[in-house]
């Protein structure tokens, strides 16, 4: 086992992280900004290098920096946390030739998964269910009619150079895919001066259902559930829970969801903690989107549910160990939610609300988790992500775990800042995230109330 | 279901009943004294009202004023928490005679388990084991001889009228035995005016050893296991932990401790939660110590370990409701641990370190669970308790738990007043801690070393 791991990160991951070599004897060097000198993660490690100046990429982007914090300490191993260098292949490469252990998969396995279009392919091949389509430009009206017909209406045609929502085209039904493949081809044309459009089929209204997946250097790999976070407002994940509130799911879809992840994992190589992200739709089917390498925020909420302390076996699993873990023995028990809680204004479109926090209570008790690493007295820096804490109530059932919720935000109290607790107790209140009804347009339809 | 509560304490376990109250939809009332107006549990309370000035008689002693406070706000029940009203048979009746429910057994139980001479006769008659010895008076050396061959050597010959350890002898062999008798008659008749003597087994060095019980209304009675609070300070519990980490605990002599505990509950009718408190001796026998009729300071380690929520069973139980627990369903899972930290100083005798609390950071995470009703700012009083905080770890194993309580000890940080985490860290160091090899004399016959 490690001696010695830096983490190269901050906030509530670096805490979380420093917990974990804790348990396991490891020592910890922190690495901070010069803007996070106060930050707990500088303050409760064994030893703190400061790294650089507070633009990211000055400090906790800088890989330089942070290896040469790996040499200076002796560090044997590097924890990226998530956000930051924990997707970033070059960094993980560079930690090998410099002979620091990267707490992740390996690099290549950070390349398949991280060119989506690629990763789209190699989960075809491994027989992981994608969103039906071209496979590529389809040429002619002819061809568009035949594959739309083969995956079924509502399609979308899209431009192969898109953005920005330019050259695409929902269509519901083949009347209307002629004209619609004409339009999408001269919009794309007059905007990307390219003309090439592929079909695929269109998701009705789908749940975002994720599957963490483990898997240790010798080829074993097992999956720990899913994890549903619909609850998104802009691609930014508010609200995740454990398991899925679909009346869908149940242990079959769990299997069959979980083959398909560790078949995903399995199709790249992969090793260490991963997430599967798929689209469920309403009739059971599920698609791959594309695959996390890296922990999550959100994974507090299967650490609850399986009892399974997903950083430990990171770090487990990255010093070489074997995975002690058999898939038959992991069952989710009970349920788990955790919310985002953000220093933000959600009246005035969500904007930040760096500063310091004046007042600050934390809810506890049973079934109660608070990752955080904010304190009293603690200056919130304007440089990074807005998040200052994750709420995460577990109990026997979903009802409990929401009635739980409910009150350890109406618990939470932080003077100095704004903060979206009581936008994320209005949402909990909401008849339909209460039926666990809901999809992941769900929160941009919501009309928002901002209490 | 009751719709609103009223919380007859202060601090942490007031907090405790707050959030279950919440979780199962009820309104709260707190009580507080003078003192006690920026304590946490008046400030989160639905409605707090103030119901005299800081010595407990005057406040949280003062039933008058308690059942006026339930007439104002229309509170239906009433929940003692431990300490001060909750194991008072008087209160328990006036509570009844004002229509209002004591969240507790019957008043003709708590006096039962109250009179401790009683109720080890009741627990005899109920095939509970208990200290084995003379029943009564012994009124000759013959008979002393007789009994103490019976109940095996070494026993104590005690004056009935005794205390202050005057008028006792430890006996190891029958050839002590007839001095012994004759110099605790002499010293009894000296110090009590009063000769008469009774014999009882000398238990060597004991563990103590608790059962968890719950009791409904309509008399189903189960246990959630077991409790080691062998760590203790003059008879105050420093550390507790379940499952009890004797090589000697197993499911066959926990499932038999379990029975004596539900029979010793059934021998006094009880209902609603309580524990008994057994000795347990290094050849696995175990002896009735006595009956807590009320929730203790240690429930969260076996909340942990049982996922049962014991205050929500308390309320659920009071209301009327049947038991929702099968005997067989409740199987221990894990590891908990919990150490009570206090605002003293154990350099100084352990002397009270009340205070503001100046900065404040308290550990969390997954497998951590903290009651408290501290905050930064917060000024403690002096007049109560100096209880300030439970820490609880929960993990797979032992000694999984014992280190996460160790990193989680190492990071608590409370500043302004002196507290027993320092020593609390030290004690778990020790060696015999970590290999689970104590019992009740341990602390007293450790060098305490006030690191």
């Amino acid at each position: 086992m490690f001696k010695k791991i830096l983490i190269a990160n901050r906030g509530e991951i670096a805490v979380r992280i420093i917990r974990a070599c804790r348990e396991l004897g490891i020592r910890t060097v922190a690495v901070c900004s010069e803007a996070d000198k106060m930050a707990l993660h500088a303050q409760i490690a064994d030893e703190t290098i400061c790294i650089g100046p507070a633009p990211s990429k000055d400090s906790y982007l800088n890989m330089q920096a942070i290896l040469a914090a790996c040499e200076v300490t002796g560090a044997e191993a590097v924890h990226p946390g998530f956000g930051f260098l924990s997707e970033n292949s070059s960094f993980a490469r560079l930690c090998e030739r410099c002979g620091v252990k990267f707490i992740g998969p390996a690099p290549e396995s950070i390349d398949r998964m991280g060119d989506k279009a690629n990763a789209k392919i190699t989960m075809k091949n491994a027989n992981v269910p994608v969103v039906p389509g071209s496979d590529g430009a389809v040429t002619s009206v002819a061809e568009a009619k035949r594959i739309a017909h083969e995956v079924g209406y509502p399609v979308m045609v899209k431009a192969s150079a898109g953005g920005g929502g330019r050259g695409i085209r929902k269509v519901d039904s083949e009347e209307e895919l002629e004209n619609a493949v004409i339009a999408a081809q001269q919009e794309a044309l007059r905007f990307f001066s390219d003309d090439t459009i592929y079909i695929e089929k269109f998701i009705v209204d789908p749940r975002h259902v994720e599957i963490q997946i483990l898997g240790d250097e010798h080829g074993n790999l097992v999956h720990l559930g899913e994890r549903d976070c619909s609850l998104q407002r802009r691609n930014q994940k508010m609200i995740e829970e454990s398991p899925c509130p679909s009346p869908l799911m149940n242990d079959e879809l769990r299997a069959r969801m979980g083959e398909a992840a560790v078949n995903a994992a399995r199709a790249v190589g992969y090793y260490n903690a991963g997430t599967i992200e798929f689209l469920l739709d309403a009739r059971g089917d599920f698609y791959f989107m594309e695959m996390n390498t890296r922990v999550q925020v959100e994974h507090p909420v299967t650490e609850f549910v399986t009892g399974i302390d997903i950083v430990q076996q990171q770090i487990k699993i990255a010093a070489g160990e074997p995975l002690d873990l058999k898939q038959k023995d992991i069952v989710l028990k009970g349920h788990a939610i955790e919310c985002r809680i953000n220093a933000e204004n959600p009246a005035f479109g969500f904007r930040p609300s760096p500063g310091t926090v004046q007042a600050l209570h934390m809810p506890g008790g049973p079934g109660i988790r608070v990752d955080s690493a904010m304190y009293a007295g603690y200056t919130i820096p304007p440089y990074y992500d807005s998040m200052i804490a994750k709420l995460i109530a577990y109990a026997p059932t979903r009802e409990q775990a929401l009635a739980k919720m409910k009150w350890a935000l109406a618990e939470f109290l932080v003077e100095g800042v704004d903060t979206n607790i009581e936008y994320q107790l209005d949402l909990l209140r909401d008849p339909d995230v209460e039926r666990g009804s809901f999809d992941i347009g769900f929160l941009a339809r919501r009309k928002e109330k901002h209490c």
